[in-house]
């Protein structure tokens, strides 16, 4: 079947989520800081958390209450993270979800905890008590939960799909990050909602593979964040079979899953600190899936690439130079590369291309790399954003 | 036995090396570009190349001359590194050890190449071959040898040591890099000359422990090139014992060898394109070296860290969340962090400290982070410089 795409699709667009979000006073501007998501039914719930070795409160909690994969809320809050706060900032974190709980009327173990913002400092608890108890959920409020999770995002990142027979099914999602959070943090936290029924583990399965070749290819900056996480709930009230290996919208369902994703990622890349383009990188012909996504990582990494892409200068030999450390196989006689469509290096050699025209499609909102090395059948797609003078003011003009 | 260092010491500060460097056209800007190193005896050799799969064709040929492991001369030229010039490239490089052997009256074998500037490009062949015959290699030539393989290098890079009983011998050496080359590379390129004699295997096995632990632990913006290199002769004309295991002189060669590359390697990281501070990462109490010498080398080129130093921001959290994220183990309990001094993070925890008296530390031109694992024995040094607006500007603001 056919997706059909809302653009304008957001959290609680799947039947049965409620949401809201307002401003309690944690951040100092007075913007929205508090957020709260529900369903009305159990959740079957996946999680895929960040691999920095620190590890925020919320991700703690998460994990603990995910040993048993189902969820009914998740509340969270932006301006103070929650990280490196030790003993009394996993309490906290524990805290928000019994507070949830209890005004919810569900089980403690049944809510998720996300927070985002600055590192080393407690969450202001009172602030938050309080700020809950005036908080209503209700179906049309995704976008309200999605603003009072954004920091330094200059764009509202969300979408929705619908998909299965007769496009019984929504998958609805949205996301903050990641650029970095004045002052400290570059998360990336997403939320996707269904109202599928689905086998929680083929859920974290499928957000597992598809997280890996979406959220984990995005790079800003190479740097991740202790909070960075991507949830999903799938509560089931619009009925049919349960979603799993061999059920009749298996296929249906991870199309869906990859195009939330892939949008929320490639939103995330435009939305980098001071990004003025979206960088794609595809790479073909590689030994491995794992060898090319290694290639294509790299290049949306490096400084030198990023920079060129700002000036708009067409440094293939800075892309290739890039992937040539990335630390996967790379024959030069066998590589070559094109940038935004013009061959400009074929196995191995430079080689002449109108460096004008090239340069001025670089100046286009979304710029492509090309990079086939002819040495197998893996492929892969990452994202990044170019590296404008805009990104160091925003990371250096600041003083704790 | 003590060294002396010798501030303003060269390549030809050790007996028996003469050198020279001019103009010969490679350059647009008409600034010397053209190298010529001798010694008067055949030397004992040895050489570290980049890791990149991407291989210029100077060291192609290095690798070919060396595997006799003797030297004799080293010609370079700067303008145009022959990088991704395949075939003709490779031939130009042979041609160019030709040439300088006949010059020289030596075999072609015993000359290595180097050459570092534009990649995809052809050297211009009778531009060199005419500077060539005006090359006048003399004792007081070192500083001619490097100004002619300088490229967007702010500063001349060169130290020599005594060692050695009675401090018989001399051990000098110059680098570039690895500011970015206009426009397309960020090239490290190192010249070691000893007097001492040496045993080969004895030189390689030095070299490569040695450069492992300095210029490999420097990071402008984690980029790398295909014509990096290191190259190390011992003509032993001051005769003696040749250095070996076991030599008596051995102990004061490895000293004197680390404090060579450890000053060129400080000084590559001072000469970053804009940089505006040093910036040293003191990593203990990793469980190997290995593994601190990955969370030494990840904070040295995170971002976030590099934008933070800018702007003399004492923001411990983007140190602790790089090595967080470096791949080696990190246990928040047991982690401390001291910037330039002052304790920020202690034993997995934010600690409150005078931040005002830490932002007037990061403004001084050294920066030093003094991260302390516990768990181990393992520690590392590394060397980078900070993320200022000129590097942008810099590496985006040129057209090829």
């Amino acid at each position: 079947m056919p997706l059909e795409i809302l653009p304008d699709g957001h959290l609680t667009a799947p039947q049965g989520f409620s949401a809201d979000g307002l401003a309690c006073g944690i951040k100092p501007s007075g913007l929205p800081d508090l957020a709260l998501l529900v369903s009305e039914e159990v959740c079957s719930a996946a999680a895929v958390y960040t691999t920095n070795k620190v590890q925020g409160a919320a991700l703690q909690v998460c994990r603990d209450h995910l040993t048993q994969p189902y969820a009914r809320a998740v509340i969270g809050n932006a301006g103070v993270a929650n990280d490196c706060t030790g003993e009394r900032g996993l309490q906290d974190a524990y805290r928000m979800a019994q507070l949830a709980a209890a005004k919810l009327v569900c089980d403690a173990k049944d809510v998720l905890v996300a927070s985002t913002g600055v590192i080393g400092k407690f969450i202001p608890m009172d602030r938050l008590e309080e700020g809950l108890g005036r908080l209503q959920p209700a179906p049309d409020g995704g976008l309200r939960f999605l603003r009072a999770m954004m920091t330094t995002d200059t764009r509202e990142k969300h979408i929705a799909v619908r998909f299965g027979r007769e496009l019984r099914y929504t998958l609805g999602g949205c996301c903050k990050g990641a650029g970095m959070i004045h002052p400290n943090m570059a998360t990336m936290l997403a939320f996707l909602t269904t109202d599928a029924p689905a086998d929680p583990f083929y859920l974290q399965q499928q957000l597992s593979f598809v997280v890996d070749r979406t959220f984990n290819m995005v790079s800003i900056d190479g740097d991740t964040s202790p909070s960075d996480c991507v949830l999903l709930l799938a509560n089931g009230v619009q009925g049919g079979a349960e979603l799993g290996a061999g059920s009749p919208d298996e296929e249906d369902f991870e199309r869906a899953l990859n195009v939330v994703c892939t949008h929320l990622s490639r939103s995330i890349a435009q939305d980098g600190e001071g990004a003025t383009r979206l960088i794609e990188v595809r790479v073909t012909g590689a030994r491995t899936e794992e060898e090319a996504r290694q290639h294509a990582r790299t290049i949306t990494t490096s400084p030198l690439v990023k920079s060129a892409v700002n000036g708009a200068d067409p440094n293939w030999g800075r892309v290739v130079a890039a992937a040539g450390r990335s630390g996967a196989e790379l024959v030069e006689e066998n590589a070559s590369l094109r940038i935004c469509g013009i061959l400009t290096y074929d196995k191995g050699l430079a080689v002449p291309f109108d460096e004008a025209e090239a340069s001025r499609r670089l100046k286009e909102p979304e710029v492509r790399f090309d990079l086939d090395l002819g040495l197998g059948e893996g492929s892969a797609t990452a994202w990044g954003c170019d590296l404008s003078v805009d990104y160091v003011h925003i990371n250096a003009d600041y003083t704790t």
